[in-house]
C-alpha cells in the first residue's frame, strides 16, 4: 500500500538517515543497489545526495537516464539489501534472482521496490565535477510515495510489531530506527 | 572519556545516519549547531559531507577557518540538539547558555563537545560552487574518536541504559538508534 507524499514533507522520508536501495532503470536494463551514503539535501524543491560508485551497474544505468528511485527498505528486506550490495547486476537480474516485486513509478522509469515504507522518485541534477571526483550525486525529488501504514500526513508512526526503517553500519551488522521520543 | 578511532573504520560513526552537532571555531569565536544532513562520502581517507546555511554563525565561522567537528550526541543531549538548532550563536554564546563543556580538538579549532559517543575532525576541501550552490560541505576527517563505552576497535555496542545516538525527524521528533541485529 501507498499514499502519495507531499513534496514539502519529503525530506521526513530520509531525515533519519535509513540506509536505501537505490533502483534504476534504461532500455531493457534495470538494477538496484544499497547505499547507506544518502541524505537531504532541501526541502523545497527537495533535494536529496546519494553516493554511486563508478563500478555499478547503477550508475551506468543512472547516468543514460538520469533518474532513480530511493526505495526505503522495513526490516523485513534487510537480507535483500545486503544481497544487493554485495552482487552486481552485469552478473544477472537481481529482481528475479531475489525474488524483489516492483511496481511501476509515476515519474521515472526506475521501478518502485515492494514492501518497502518509502518511496523518493529523483532526477538528477547534473553536476559532472561531484558526480566525477566523488561519486556524489544531486537529485530533485518529483514524486513521493509511503506505506500510510508507517507514515503519513508528514509523520512516522511505525506501531508495535510493524518492521521499521534499517541503518547499516558495516559486515551484514544494522540498527533497526528505535523509538520515537519528543523534546 | 574517548579513545581515536581508526580513521579507516570512522565512516561507521555516521554509517547509521545519526544527528550531529556541528561546532567550529574562529579567532576568539566558537559555535555549535544541529545537522541532520550529513553522510559519510568516502572510505580512505575519510571524506563527510554536511548541509551548513548559508544565514548561520557556523557557515562564517567554517569558511574562515576551513574547519568543523561532527560531534555525534547521545540521548542525554536531544533538548541541547533541538535548542542549538533554533538559536543563532549571533544572539550569544551557545555553550555557556546550554552550559555545554567542551574538550580541546586533536587537529582542528573547533571544541569536541562534552557528552557525545563519537567526534569526527574535518577539514574543508573546498567546492565553491557546491557551498555556493547548495550549501553543501565536504570534509576530510582528520581525527575521529570515540567513547569506547559504546564504539571501540570499528564496532558499535551500546549497553542496555546507555544512552544511544538520534535520528531527528521535524518538529521536536527524534528516533532513538533501536536495536542491532545481523543478516
Amino acid at each position: 500500500m501507498r499514499l502519495p507524499v507531499d513534496l514539502k514533507k519529503a525530506y521526513r522520508l530520509l531525515n533519519h538517515g535509513p540506509t536505501v536501495l537505490v533502483s534504476s532503470a534504461h532500455g531493457e536494463q534495470r538494477n538496484v543497489m544499497a547505499a547507506a551514503w544518502s541524505m537531504p539535501l532541501d526541502f523545497d524543491p527537495p533535494k536529496v545526495t546519494v553516493v554511486i560508485d563508478k563500478s555499478t551497474l547503477t550508475r551506468e544505468l543512472v547516468d543514460a537516464s538520469g533518474e532513480f528511485v530511493l526505495n526505503i527498505p522495513a526490516r523485513r528486506l534487510a537480507a535483500e539489501t545486503v544481497a544487493v550490495g554485495s552482487h552486481s547486476g552485469r552478473d544477472g537480474d537481481k529482481f528475479a534472482e531475489l525474488n524483489l516485486a516492483t511496481f511501476p513509478a509515476e515519474k521515472v522509469a526506475a521501478p518502485l521496490l515492494d514492501g518497502c515504507v518509502g518511496w523518493l522518485e529523483c532526477k538528477v541534477i547534473p553536476e559532472p565535477h561531484n558526480q566525477q571526483t566523488y561519486d556524489l550525486y544531486i537529485a530533485e525529488v518529483v514524486a513521493a510515495w509511503a506505506d500510510p501504514a508507517d507514515f503519513s500526513e508528514g509523520h512516522w508512526h511505525f506501531a508495535e510489531g510493524r518492521d521499521r526503517s534499517i541503518h547499516y553500519v558495516a559486515g551484514g551488522t544494522f540498527f533497526e530506527t528505535g523509538n520515537e521520543f519528543k523534546v
